[in-house]
């Protein structure tokens, strides 16, 4: 069934090439379209919104309305504005996630919020939202609008509800899914849509696209989550450890409380919900989920929905598109090993 | 020029009295639509949204779409839409700006941000942000769709552009003037502007229109700051003193510190800039601007802003609308009575 990926033989950069070289040249006007729509005459706007912006994220939700415009054989310009609009929109939660996270670090570099206080960072967001949707609005389709505003509010709503269940290591499995389904799948689904909507397939096409940014962004979510305690091998390395230090629940912990001794569970509840850390707790949280294979589970419910986004995509035939959005689901999967 | 109306008999809640009874069928319908969009099952949303929403604000820019629309003739719902869009996006920068100017209380309670914390109300604000842009998609109109992101682009770079004047005593008046026509008056503007927008009238009406508002919303936030210290006649009352105790440069002191000699400009500095205050600051404060008559220069200031905002609709023919639209104008300026 599908496109067979040789995985084992490729490291995960190499699985995003085939996507990276196919938008290349859309991308270079998305970071052309970027960097003129962060422009103001007030200074700091574009001091803000380029440290972040140019500090090296993959582009991964851009690079997917390119690429679904592309699949659904899209013939126009509306797509380097849209793609432009996304990445917008995802710079522009990162500024709020760290004022809401208290957060000091955001891609190995000082966030924002460090450097111009959190003040700039509320604001310089709503700028770029407010950027976002004129960007929208210029392409001028209606229903891709509605996608991307419904987006918006999802988020929004995701992050609510995650504050609403923060530092509660009895979150649920279901529960938890359904803060990262709005916090983070809810643009990937529809960075993925519009490519489809501005192509006017039907809405087959359109829900396959969904479900395949749906999908992906489950599975790149719960990648992160391994990640952030070293991935499948539980390695310590780059980045370990952050969510642990700001007391975040994320999966791996939901499974390893589930699964702990009462001492484990007291365990986490003294060192997330109460936040009263003593050093070498992080060794501890990574030896606790190696004992319960948190971590191997957590890749593991990954696959499940690295699965359906693949699946999502069958009714397309094949092409060059098609391999190359397969590959990128396998990529997001495999940085976990 | 125009309808003359008889100011001395009024007082100011009567000159807005026949603007709230001409919109009040349809504003009925706009408080629905704002309490139906609050609605979330995350319950901090419409508990952190509904405190603000239900505090008492005047609603004074969804009662001027609702009102320019039927200066317009539109014929439609279109309208109560967008002006719920409108008090959602007010409320959302109400939300943020708590957070910027780390205010404690806003119209005489406590602030949400007091309540439910910083995160809240910025992912609130988003929240209802992102719900605003959803309604204007449902009404459909893409140039309506324009003007208002445009506002939120502008919104926010006015609130940059006062984070980075902000503390400047030596703020010119042409600067400020520039802060608030971009954090009050744009949306002012397009909440008058989409009225005639949606009633498909040409250019010179919808421009007419956008300019009553713009004038309007600057002379609103100039009697606001003069009412901050107290109005024309610098009486102690409520609220009095919040602009002086968070260190906000407004048109007063701007006024103030021009005129003002050494000494009254060292005050200014120790007070607002360096934020070393003592008791009685703020008697000193008002008897310095006494002395220089910055607030009823303010006050003037705002007479000629407001006269700009009347002549604006001249070129409409006499109606009730009208002369509420007008009358709306007094009522702005004679609050500073």
């Amino acid at each position: 069934m599908g496109v067979v990926i040789p995985l084992e033989e490729k490291s995960p950069e190499r699985l995003i090439d085939p996507l990276t070289k196919l938008v290349a040249p859309d991308m270079a006007r998305v970071n052309e379209t970027i960097l003129s729509r962060t422009g103001s005459d007030v200074q700091m706007i574009p001091e803000v919104a380029n440290h972040l912006i140019s500090s090296g994220g993959k582009r991964l939700r851009p690079i997917l309305t390119l690429a679904t415009a592309g699949l659904a054989g899209y013939v126009g310009d509306g797509h380097v504005k849209l793609a432009a609009s996304v990445e917008f929109m995802h710079t522009a939660t990162l500024l709020h996630d760290d004022v809401v996270d208290g957060s000091d670090m955001r891609r190995g570099k000082p966030a924002a919020r460090t450097v111009w206080g959190n003040e700039a960072s509320v604001l310089v967001g709503d700028f770029l939202l407010g950027q976002a949707f004129k960007m929208m609005v210029e392409v001028g389709s209606l229903p891709c609008l509605d996608v991307l505003a419904t987006a918006a509010a999802v988020i929004a709503e995701g992050e609510v509800m995650q504050l609403t269940a923060a530092k509660n290591t009895e979150t649920t499995e279901d529960a938890y899914l359904a803060v990262i389904r709005a916090k983070t799948a809810a643009l990937f689904a529809a960075a993925c849509e519009v490519g489809p909507i501005l192509a006017r397939r039907g809405k087959a096409e359109i829900e396959a696209c969904r479900g395949y940014g749906m999908n992906l962004g489950v599975a790149f979510q719960l990648i992160d989550d391994a990640l952030d305690y070293g991935g499948s091998s539980a390695k310590l390395g780059k980045n370990v450890g952050d969510d642990f230090r700001e007391g975040k629940i994320t999966l791996p912990v939901v499974l390893a409380f589930r699964r702990g001794a009462p001492t484990e569970r007291e365990f986490w509840k003294r060192t997330l919900e109460r936040g009263e850390t003593e050093e070498r707790d992080l060794e501890t949280a990574m030896a606790i989920m190696k004992k319960h294979r948190a971590l191997e589970d957590t890749v593991e419910r990954a696959r499940h929905y690295a699965k359906m986004a693949r699946d999502s995509l069958e009714l397309f035939p094949a092409s060059a598109w098609k391999h190359a959005l397969l590959s990128a689901v396998e990529f997001a999967v495999q940085r976990a090993y």
